[in-house]
């Protein structure tokens, strides 16, 4: 099977950015300290306090699972509760790698159309789990994605909305930031803005989708939050012994905006599949915000699409907007654009839809 | 201080060899499938099937903390115990990730000089650990490491010996082999012929320190005791989602025995640097079988070494032969040489001794 | 507060049926074997296989979270899931002691009236939870409650209908038998019938509510599965030192039926008091079928209910009959009888209703 | 095999003294809150902080595993190392409990005649686990058994030397009171000054062996501390509903010093034990503090007393004094006297001895 099949089956089936690959081979020289003891690991340290205006505590690792689950376990206790959409990548992706790190965590979902969360419907819940009565497990932290799971983009008065529930019933607010770069591209929102000023406590900051080989941070965004943070990371096996590979990924995507730019691209490409796949009358069960498209494909359709080469991911119904059903003889599928998608991949695949 | 102080700190302080890094970038292009399910991770797999002469079920990771963790708790359950030298690695310097991997086993410690075990004390061991008493937990799996955290080399005898002792007690042998390629390129014994031939059932392959970036294997020379391996190792958050930029670095150390050419040249600098230590006078803690020397150095002498430029490790003198101490003003250090080790990093700290 | 006032708040408020505390008494002498090896455990175990018409493997505990977990953990791997309804005690009421025990794997609730679980919805949401998938949890087990926390009693066709959906699925259908002694009393089902005919596979068979002062069997249907099971007890700090007096509890309510005379004698309570408070005009949440009431009372009432010293007990309206609210200046309580009911306790509230 | 044989197999194999059985059966009446709101537990409450003379966290269970696992693990990071003697009942005889409720902190053991540690050998291991080094689990707390596992007993001076040299090193000071009333009652020391004067930190109080059916405390001498304890306790399903059973049997121990009475005449049978057993020439392993008796046997000596009816538990000579080992054709053996011990049982092994 060709590899061009798999263009849009996610965003992390393409390599590295030039630009990051270019800095891994500069990094490749000489004896640096390990285990994140190197120069670039402090530089990125301090472009992240300077993206988000304020010191930060942060740790790299290689894998966005390993940066859910080390954020979560690192303020929920075992007998904590993690609220979170019930088909979010933390809830519903990770094999339980939550559960693992908090040491058995209980990870309530909630139900919100486009795996966006209601802060009404977080409040009620959180009403349902009183403090202090042992046989509940606590509540302890809310995690929201960015970009969401369906491609959606919060805005800040909805990131506010949430942390204010958040605040009254004494917990933290998580992101899950795997697409936070396509989130503060597509709305323009400046990072600090989206998380900071609008009461993010903690966030998995991804790069890998946004052209690293593999490098993700946690990133705490109230360092004394953090304690438990490196112990955690040793203890699960995450903390790399050159370390320095991973910290000049990070750096050469923070630098000069080229995460923002890879993002950008990768939303525009989106934002052109999507019109190409209107302009043939097709559907989509969620809005294009960011750099995911979920068309509605009629089964013949989709078997034209997969004849061409591309290969489709079935996407799960049950965040459609209320009303919404994938209808009789048709498929949801999830189409995903990266900073490598070519504007010839995206004729290619509208060619083949109609 | 200048970088050049760390050449002999560690084998993870360098960067990867330029095989390595070549085969990177060559690998950077096109989209692949995530999470191992690309071409080079199989063709990894059937290279190391074809190293050990038998199949093997084989999970790639980033750090080697993560590949001992993950390979004895898919073989030992909460209730059971990982024997181990009591200055292994798994014991002494993983944070206990051995214990969060397998849910609290236990790791049992035992003495042997140059961090290698003595079947007799293993044996002695398990006999005072009886099957089915509730009271006690239950021995699962022998761990050795191959060269020792003192740079020894267990011969493929000394191994069947250990091997020959699991077998009589229904446990395990797991080879910790960080640095594995520097024992089989001190030895010459061929690697099917230290592991498969030898007794052992599953191993940690290090990549790292032999001139990856950051690639470790773990094998199970026995894929049918594999089953758990793949669950623990995405709950673990340790299943990268570019895959391939792993596999690939662990190909281009396989190709053409450039694993084997590494580890030869650092072993060499290691002789190289013991011998020129000794025609100084100096003692060694231990043998030089592999690429790490110990010298017992008068403080006089280590702080000539230290205002040179290069850092020394102190190293714990328990494992000590019976008999040798520390004698009084001396220092007992680590040196690891690496295959990035330059003849004159060798004579600068030797002509600094003297 | 006058101890009377809790008499219906749950069936643990009152101690143990007097044949029980005489049983204590007269095993109160000599010596015996400690943990579990005494003769009165094995008389025990001795019963069940009889009441199950085949061969058992029974643990004793003490309490009824520790019988779930234990029993959960037995069959679950930290990767697993466990399918249960959302509001049972397992998934709520526990304080997360099924993650704690099995090590993180997920509970995942499904909804039911009257905290029954519909074959189809659990066919559904299994549906869902593909094999193999290494980024999803993998279901283990479903959990049913006998009499469920609505206090509604599946007949042996419905288990029988859940179990053959495990089947299908391959998973094992365990059976939360806190209130199996009123489950059996009410329906006339025999034990056997309703478990191992039924297709149950393993059970938490309670008898402190039924009239133990502290005693809860993991019951193992099918012993071959039960091997675990011993080394999760002690290591969780449930096996009894003393075991003879938990296992004397046991007997003495097996022994000619006292269970069932004890939790028909609850049942007949619970009836008599839905039926007095039918006559008052009051409304129920679920029907009666075992030894809870769930009315549904104005405010007033319920006022007058306190004032007259009955302690109420708020329950969710989760699980009510699609349709079914509670009405405004209304609350849903919970009331429970015990074997140690008096006709006079339901009078009193009775007539305090109205 | 008659039930006399194992009179001296431990101090578990009896049931509970006559006065805390009337207390239990006085208690089994009317209607109490569950889960520990009742009025015993809080009058327990109260009778221990009177005894410590201070304020007290109190956690009762049913088991001396699950009191110490819990007190640990409420005290132990997972990353965190328990100090203990490497035979304790901690480290040996709980099948990995406290690994299990710490989620797999390292029981670090260290040597020390007769189960007591050293003050300076705890020092100097705890000099060799720096703080904040993160490849290494960080010391949280030393636990000692009082009495220990071989029947001695510590000074208040020797235990606040222990408690200094874990003040120094910011370590918490447990004590495993399995046998605390013996302790207490064969130095005449008071609790208080035993523990929170020496500067113990928590504890595990045994009742069981001393006289109960089941009862176990976790004692927090420090409340401060304990804001775990309840969390950890209900989610390791070590709450009990009907509570008030258990709190009675403490509590009728500790009126009018009955625990201590009971623990009296254990140590004096111990005692007389030990002097019968002199008078025919035979040695002990250890000196006779408290209501152990560890005699090294001829092989030939052994064998009348097992035929004569009594079982003897071989015991581990790891712990004998330096330069003391087990003589060829010799055993070294346990035998417990109890609160229920006769002199004529002692007499009847020391006649079989002779």
């Amino acid at each position: 099977m060709p590899a061009a099949n798999l263009c849009f089956a996610s965003d992390n089936v393409v390599g590295a950015h030039v630009v990051v690959a270019e800095a891994v081979m500069r990094a490749n020289q000489g004896a640096e300290a390990a285990y994140g003891g190197d120069d670039a690991t402090r530089r990125v340290t301090r472009q992240l306090a300077d993206l988000f205006g304020r010191e930060v505590a942060v740790q790299l690792v290689a894998t966005g699972t390993g940066a859910n689950a080390l954020a979560l376990a690192s303020v929920t206790p075992p007998w904590g509760a993690v609220l979170t959409h019930l088909e979010s990548h933390v809830s519903d992706d990770e094999c339980g790698a939550p559960e693992f790190f908090t040491h058995g965590a209980k990870i309530v979902g909630l139900a919100g159309e486009g795996c966006k969360l209601d802060p009404a419907a977080v409040d009620e819940r959180l009403r349902r789990m009183p403090r202090g009565v042992l046989r509940q497990v606590q509540p302890a932290v809310l995690s929201i994605t960015q970009a969401t799971e369906c491609g959606l983009v919060y805005t800040p008065a909805e990131i506010a909305a949430l942390a204010e529930v958040c605040r009254r019933h004494a917990i933290l607010l998580h992101m899950d930031g795997a697409r936070f770069a396509n989130a503060v591209a597509a709305s323009g929102v400046p990072a600090r803005a989206m998380t900071v000023e609008a009461g993010v406590d903690l966030m998995s900051f991804g790069f890998t989708k946004n052209g690293a080989f593999a490098a993700e941070a946690v990133v705490f965004l109230d360092p004394a939050k953090a304690g438990e943070l490196a112990w955690r990371t040793k203890r699960g096996g995450h903390v790399l012994s050159k370390n320095r590979f991973v910290a000049v990924q990070v750096e050469a995507l923070l630098a000069n905006d080229l995460w923002l730019a890879n993002a950008a691209h990768a939303n525009a490409m989106a934002r052109k599949l999507a019109a190409g796949l209107a302009a043939k009358g097709l559907m989509l069960g969620w809005a294009v915000e960011a750099n995911e498209v979920f068309p509605l494909l009629p089964l013949a359709v989709a078997a034209r699409i997969e004849q061409a080469g591309f290969a489709l991911r079935d996407w799960s119904p049950l965040a459609l907007p209320p009303g919404v059903t994938v209808p009789a003889a048709h498929r949801l599928v999830r189409l995903v654009c990266s900073f490598a998608t070519r504007a010839e991949d995206v004729a290619g695949l509208v060619a083949a839809a109609g």
